[in-house]
């Protein structure tokens, strides 16, 4: 079968359906953004999140070339190089609508006319994507190895292409872990779009609080052990930062406290932030704190929320960081950009 | 001003009066427990928490005395005890009601009346009742004296009497705190009781959720250093074990990584309790982390929360136990019950 979650945005005739993840399970609604610029804003709406925006930011280059057939190539190029800019500005601490945008403005620099612009975006976008998604199998490939059959596993948020790549490779090497999910607040990408994805797969996921996840690592939780935290990293820096969804920092403190070892899933380091310095965690509206799925949980008295949406977690409370091009010890990940890199675990 | 949850537990000729904190503050809402094993029901179901249930134990024993005036005496011994056991049983692992179940049991020993055993009950609960009161103010007072004025302080869940002690105290030693308040899942305990009491203060508390608590306390954290981390503690164990709502420990352990205090406020540790594993952790009901405030939060596929009501932080992540005769190093805090114990820190 394949999880709704895997399939949800969708380029259309009229512009791109993105699956509204906000009230995804409780509720299947699709928001149309005809153009870049409102792609652009359902992103930073929140609307999808995760390996979403990358999908969306492809489709938002798609519509823009299309947008520009007929046009001259130079006012297609600007238009292009202006919707890449608003695309890759939506949200600033992942990097993979950023990158899409470069392979693609560089992909279409000697085209001659509107028409061919189109037809290379077409075909860089369908290139990137497949390679997404191959890269994401092979991060579940390599994250397999590292897990044994039977493994209880814990996961923030929402891995979206990884976890799907991980539990599809780890059923083709023979492995079933069971799944322990922290809903995530203040969105519960956990409790809505982890754990309901996993029980598409047919698993029975363990959902709690995040404020559960140290003592369900710790010697006396009821739970049994927990022998792995695996999370996705919105970005890694060549010193082996992990930045990732709020709440992944504290998960791997503990988990680094209690002996269990952390798995973070990048495709590649950002080889443009040597350290954590060099990357910009998004701040969101605190108010968004103050609610729970757009009803308001807060006492009315209380005025400010504060909420970051992603944390840096040091290299220190990392234990390996899963790339496309293998496994490595945070301190040593800058090596991926090395022609030479070995894999350190295959 | 007096705080509304600071009033919450109220003895009317009907029965008791308890404020239902799992709808406050959206809705102020009392529940009427006529006996003491409708009181034993209705902290069963969370309708009080924290010091509510000490409040509520205390007028249970008090119903249960009235209910026996006219009756023999062994009847209503007999009946005082079972009534206190079943209010002790309500919920395992706060010691308060345990303490004072037995405290008033024997200050009743001698009585020759149904009478007299009422009026002892209606003396003793009331002297109970004011020794936790002012226990809370001391604990207040002590705390005050470790955290400078104008520092930034973080709590978890509810601290009830003794976050009402720590203010007036500050207040009164011409301190005052910069608030952050976990909104502490599944009951938002931190959003809706700590939040709008210190509202009620006249603070304007900054709300987190509880997977930013690690993110506010470390290095990157845009919000300023949080100087310390204070919670209540429902059981310190005699080896310094310090078991509170879940979530104190991943707060605790991240403090500790990120060189934050933790103080732990406790008006004595239990000398029955030598270490965590003589203190019985209460398991709830995993279904209570699959909604919110009572609405339906995860995915309608999820069938499976695990939901601790309590946490054990070990103490090498304690930095101080405030208890009722003085600050103590977590490893020593045993030596409150010799009668030789000095304050370390006044």
């Amino acid at each position: 079968m394949r999880p709704v979650l895997d399939d949800s945005v969708r380029l259309t005739g009229e512009g791109v359906l993105i699956l509204d993840r906000r009230v995804f399970p409780a509720r299947q609604e699709w928001v149309l953004a005809r153009t870049a610029g409102e792609v652009a804003v359902a992103i930073r709406e929140m609307v999808t999140q995760s390996s979403g925006p990358f999908y969306a930011g492809l489709a938002g280059l798609r519509l823009s070339a299309r947008a520009s057939r007929g046009d001259g190539v130079d006012t297609a190029l600007k238009t292009l190089a202006d919707d890449g800019e608003l695309l890759t500005a939506a949200r600033p601490t992942n990097n993979h609508v950023r990158d899409a945008v470069r392979e693609v403005l560089s992909a279409v620099t000697a085209v001659s006319s509107a028409d061919q612009l189109a037809d290379v975006v077409e075909a860089e976008t369908a290139r990137l994507e497949s390679l997404y998604r191959g890269g994401s199998a092979e991060l579940g490939r390599l994250t397999a190895q590292l897990i044994p059959d039977g493994a209880r596993v814990m996961t923030h948020c929402w891995m979206d292409a990884y976890l799907i790549g991980l539990v599809q490779e780890a059923s083709r090497a023979g492995r079933t872990y069971e799944w322990v999910v922290t809903e995530t607040r203040p969105y519960l990408q956990g409790a809505r779009l982890t754990a309901h994805t996993l029980a598409e797969f047919g698993f029975t996921p363990t959902l709690i609080t995040d404020g559960t996840a140290a003592a369900a690592m710790s010697p006396q939780s009821t739970l049994g052990p927990i022998d792995a935290l695996v999370t996705a990293a919105d970005r890694v820096t060549m010193d082996g930062h992990v930045i990732n969804k709020v709440g992944t920092l504290g998960h791997a403190v503990a988990a680094s406290a209690f002996g269990v070892p952390f798995y973070a899933l990048v495709l590649s380091p950002d080889r443009t932030a040597a350290t954590a310095s060099d990357v910009v965690i998004e701040e969101r509206d605190g108010a968004e704190v103050l609610s729970t799925l757009g009803s308001r949980t807060a006492s009315s008295l209380v005025e400010r929320g504060y909420y970051p949406a992603f944390d840096v977690t040091p290299p220190r409370f990392v234990g390996k960081i899963v790339t496309d091009r293998g496994v490595f010890e945070p301190a040593r990940v800058g090596e991926y950009h090395l022609g030479s890199h070995r894999e350190q675990n295959s």
